[in-house]
């Protein structure tokens, strides 16, 4: 095939968004195959906007129809596993909408269906990653030009939405209709960029507030502490209530820091000597000089990196190299089965702060499903 | 009396550097007492500086000669509150060093007597709170101009301290000799100014690492997480080993922003509108247009305010205010019974990284006392 072609499952706003995109002609690789919603509207919205596509009511059919060689799930977080699975099984590829799902144990589930089925593309939008300046910073701590983490901390509090936001879907913001408030709509990206960048921490303390500043449900306010295990720890914050957000990642080495500033700029401090062998050589009065004289600068090269902000804006590329995995081959930028992190993290969060306490990874996910089912059922 | 004759108990480094600026003649309702130390090596430096000085081996000998009218306490923590207590048990005016103490019962016992002593003058060296930025930002939180709190996060890392540092004095950073590490020695500046400004939480959680990145038993590393009773949460966060130490408070309100870099850089953004009422007010096509249009810039009034970095200048100031207080009532900056808070915040952050769980304050302090005491025993 030339081109990949499409399905897409749900035209809300991502998914109307994609079709966009590729009727644009901004994916080079791909086509719109078939659109599938469930509500007579969006079919309405398609044959007026995209009348040469196929439309189904079922993505069944869609997927069994011959019209499309790969699927994306711009469908509540709850279904994402279970379309993906059922791609798979018809050897149509699946590009899940972010997060993988709503739990681990559903997305383990796809997981090892799709280990199963290596010949197939099985992918996931954390457009993220294909930032710029993320790619940056990953680079950098890979290189260990900054040596190993003690301390991440990240604000990422530009998440505000109105309470008019919450009122214009019923299920958004509910336990039923998404299972969780920030962590499982708008901080998914951050959370999987963390652990992609610093990898996956071995604890996690969590304080959430439901409806704290908006009348939901769910959390719409989180500080998450990390453990990774060998002394680091780590700091996440988000919520959707600070109009003024702050988006703050800082990162502390035993060689040097990075500090990204809204996402658009990076401070990369670099010691001329690491951490710890400075401890051991210097005296209290080197160090008054250090501090009094020369200054800490002479201790470290400063580069400073400015990217355009490009929030957003990267679904196309995410699109773009899906289909050419399916293609020719190119390295998955976000494998599906990448995932799961972030949903372990979502879900480790939620538990330890309904447990109050600070809970291992991994987190019991019967454990979790359950009280996560009572939350479903209190809604009803 | 014309000047207060203060006595100076411990001629280290605090006592050196407050006897100097007294002869210096900085402090300028004051005068030296008398200076006591019970080590033979600082009685020769005592003659040698202040040959005019009455000099005492024994502190309730010089609380008893009739030289001094007031006390400094720059001794090692545990002795400050028993210390305090002799001397208001002779009518003279205790000045403490910072911290109070190490644990709050012995600080109790001070504030208690000193209580029945009102006509006296009980003050700490809190010499951040003549710190004109801090006040300040004290000043726009008290007068409501940006809400009620939703959030505080300071991170305060620029304590950093050798091994060099820590092997000097055998007492240094051990549980016997100073009760603690960077929360009792080095950040208690910060926590009382976080109270000071903030208030007083109602839960902490607290992740400690001890002698994580210098051969130490006690914490050089703390990661804590504050719960204010109302929905409101902070994150403090301190360490020794950060020799590129980052210095930034932010306070989150519903009408404003203030973010305080290094000590020296206060930026306040208040909102033109509570943000509560933008929530209700604002559909998500007003947001958009918001950020993609107008900017957010245009709902808030941005101020900033530069301040020289003044961290250990201010001490001139504490004394001299203490002084004042006893000649004629001038309002103390730091009275002597707001130590407590700080020890109980440090003794909170100890008692909940040693039980892995939040804990609720008032702690239980007997607790607290019997696992102190048990780390000071493991020392011996």
């Amino acid at each position: 095939m030339a081109k990949v072609k499409l399905g897409i499952i749900g035209l809300g706003q991502q998914g109307g968004a994609y079709a966009s995109f590729i009727k644009e002609g901004r994916v080079g690789n791909m086509e719109i195959g078939a659109i599938c919603d469930t509500d007579p509207e969006k079919k309405k919205r398609a044959n007026e906007e995209y009348p040469e596509v196929p439309f189904y009511d079922n993505y069944i059919d869609m997927m069994e129809s011959g019209d499309v060689d790969a699927i994306v799930t711009c469908v509540p977080h709850y279904l994402h596993p279970e379309m993906g699975i059922e791609a798979l099984k018809r050897d149509i590829h699946p590009l899940l909408e972010k997060p993988a799902g709503v739990y681990t144990k559903q997305v383990k589930e796809i997981n090892e269906f799709a280990a199963t089925k290596p010949e197939l593309t099985y992918a996931i939008m954390f457009n993220q990653r294909t930032n710029e300046l993320y790619q940056k910073v990953k680079e950098i701590i890979d290189n260990g030009e900054i040596g190993a983490i003690r301390r991440t901390n990240w604000i990422i509090t530009t998440w505000w939405r109105p309470q008019g936001y919450y009122d214009a879907g019923s299920w958004r913001a509910t336990w039923d209709g998404e299972g969780g408030g920030v962590l499982v709509n708008q901080a998914p990206h951050q959370i999987d960029l963390l652990q992609w960048i610093c990898g996956m921490p071995e604890k996690v303390y969590t304080k959430a507030q439901y409806g704290y500043q908006r009348n939901i449900p769910v959390e719409d306010d989180v500080t998450t502490v990390f453990d990774y295990g060998n002394g680091a720890t780590g700091v996440f914050i988000t919520c959707t209530h600070d109009i003024m957000g702050t988006d703050r990642l800082e990162i502390h080495g035993d060689k040097g820091k990075i500090v990204v500033d809204d996402s658009k700029k990076v401070t990369v401090k670099r010691l001329n000597t690491p951490e710890s062998e400075m401890s051991d050589s210097m005296s209290m009065q080197d160090v008054m000089k250090l501090f009094q004289g020369e200054g800490p600068g002479s201790i470290y090269q400063e580069e400073v990196l400015e990217f355009e902000s490009v929030w957003g804006g990267q679904h196309v590329a995410v699109l773009e190299n899906f289909a050419a995995n399916i293609l020719d081959g190119t390295p998955l930028i976000a494998p599906g089965s990448d995932g799961i992190n972030g949903v372990e993290l979502a879900n480790a969060m939620h538990l330890s702060s309904w447990l109050n306490k600070e809970i291992s990874l991994p987190i019991n996910e019967e454990q979790y499903l359950e009280e996560l089912t009572k939350l479903r059922q209190q809604e009803k």
